[in-house]
């Protein structure tokens, strides 16, 4: 029978305690959030909603083809002028999501006959972006600039080095510097994607390459997601002029994809204006997550110190990782769980997002209940 | 020098006359559209422009996260339900992008150990789909249904069938009856796009499984965009609950993915509501291709005859499509270019596409513009 080795896979995650439900949220939530990756707590701010709405009013509620045909609106343009402006890039190109920009970024830097160095901790969209990409892969250990240096060496032509800025798991960071000074010994570019760097980290949240002093060099592209930091959807490529001409011309996803919604357009760019004026939100993420950080391992529990807006808490099995949350929940608290195969290294945590909106009270309040809760 | 190699292929493109640029359109176009996926002309509809604010400013910009964490919201549960319960099937997911839902779809129905068969002119997304998915592809001419049984027959374990309902380009449709049969005789699962069907094929645009009497099988699963006839962004994909479960706990572009945006979920529910409430839509875009098509080939062009809502048109070469679009753009209409290598022939054509809010004498105009201006 068609799809009958399906009824197999499943007993096996039942049996594993590995099955996901999917839970729909009401609008008015009673739960604390600490699970999403709103880390600015942008996505509910009316001028981000009202973005969104003028957006959908003006231009409609899709683009209605491909960015190379009739979906790029002079709403799009501005968006990714002022992307560019912000972030310290020459160009900007916007997607219909940082999982589409990924893709592209990797697919259309990585060609035949190049190498693609891709640390063993990236996200999913930039693995899959490995595996499509025509050029030979060689993944190495996590955050090891060593290891990307031998790698470089085993190789003559072009090359890029792909990693996270922030490991979405752990909310650990990449070695950015480092990285850089490893391809420019190698005359490699640096691919960096930056979903969970951007609103939080650098000056006045300029995201994680422009902290490290790489924002528009002619060796750095950047990506990052329009839905998390900036409470809308999409993704987006930063770098040269040149490299963001090459990837209209020859990224599948952003030639063959629908372009971005106006109004998820409208409210990203609402909401990195906010930003812009009010520079001091992502400074707030990033103590709030030191906050968080500092009660949870006061308390004894294990966790990861927090290099930017999430906070990892190590789990004893995947069972009691999703009771544990479960009994968050229970006391009032949403906390994201992580359990393979989500996780690189296999190990269960709760993961928690230290949104710039938590107020003392309730970063506390937080930390008290994932403590009481503990397994 | 990193990037460097960037140049040449640039070179090679501006050479070949195919060099592609963004061109932001303004939201109140002078031009006539016939290049957008808007089949039904529902992207400005009133209702469905409403549809998103309201959503957006209900739930948020974004939906804050994966749909397995904080990204599922019971406006997304109230979609995938009226899209199953519209196209005849069990269950439904919706995901950011109709690229998204294919990888989803290909990648988590092909795993390793199983054969994929996919037709040779499949879009884009499924291709990427088959390289992704662990199992062995085997591509197939197009729209062939003997090639399927051969390909089905050189293997003994699980095999999906995947194809376009109706392919982008020319706009033909893919023998849907014939392949669920040669499916059946191998208990193969049928895995096919209607991108381009649904809202157009179908009793009242309910999409091409439906037209086949196929909606609802055991072995069937369709997936489809919410960008083309419902006017938004997104995919979809429909079939029976243990496929969807399936999906939402092993399709990697579900899991790793931020959930569609509130906006783009909203617009698309009130797309189709109107939809389902004005069923002679689907009609009259059929009928709009059809006298776009008669008139066009009355008038000696060489057209496609149009299964669905797509009309192509064959130009002399890249260089000549490329100027006759732009002669029809200067006469105040908008048509698709479609070039190497979007084109999987490598002949260049005008795509046009038929709004069901055409009105007979923009038909008319259209046609006697395009013929006027042809190369």
């Amino acid at each position: 029978m068609a799809f009958g080795w399906i009824e197999e896979q499943a007993r096996v995650r039942r049996d594993a305690g590995l099955v996901r439900r999917l839970r729909p949220r009401p609008a008015e939530s009673p739960l604390l959030d600490l699970a999403s990756n709103d880390y600015l707590g942008l996505a509910r701010h009316p001028e981000v909603t009202e973005g969104a709405a003028r957006a959908a009013r003006t231009w409609g509620g899709g683009a209605t083809g491909s960015r190379l045909v009739t979906g790029t609106t002079a709403l799009h343009a501005e968006l990714e002028r002022e992307l560019a402006a912000f972030c310290g890039f020459e160009a900007a190109l916007v997607f219909s999501s940082g999982y589409a920009a990924n893709l592209a970024a990797v697919t259309a830097l990585g060609p035949h006959g190049s190498l693609v160095v891709s640390d063993a901790g990236n996200h999913a969209s930039l693995i899959d972006g490995c595996r499509l990409a025509r050029g030979e892969v060689q993944v190495v250990g996590h955050a090891d600039p060593r290891a990307v240096r031998k790698a470089l060496a085993t190789h003559g032509g072009a090359a890029i080095v792909v990693s996270d800025t922030v490991f979405s798991v752990d909310g650990d960071r990449a070695p950015l510097a480092e990285l850089a000074e490893v391809c420019r010994e190698r005359g490699a570019g640096l691919v960096v994607d930056d979903a969970h760097g951007l609103g939080v980290l650098g000056e006045g949240g300029r995201g994680s390459a422009h902290a490290a002093a790489l924002a528009g060099a002619p060796d750095v592209v950047v990506t990052a997601t329009l839905s998390k930091s900036l409470g809308s959807q999409g993704g987006v490529v930063l770098g040269p002029a040149r490299v963001i001409d090459h990837l209209v011309n020859a990224a599948r996803t952003f030639i063959f994809d629908t372009g971005l919604a106006p109004a998820a357009a409208g409210a990203a760019l609402a909401a990195l204006r906010l930003l812009a004026r009010e520079p001091e939100r992502a400074a707030r993420a990033r103590a709030v997550a030191a906050e968080l950080y500092t009660r949870l391992t006061t308390a004894g529990l294990e966790a990861v110190r927090p290099d930017a807006a999430v906070v990892s808490v190590r789990a004893p099995s995947p069972e009691r990782a999703v009771r544990w949350a479960a009994d968050c929940r229970a006391a009032g608290l949403a906390v994201g769980c992580f359990r393979p195969p989500s996780v690189p290294d296999g190990i269960s945590r709760l993961r928690l997002t230290a949104r710039a909106d938590l107020s003392g009270a309730e970063i506390a309040h937080a930390a008290r209940v994932i403590g009481e809760t503990r397994p």
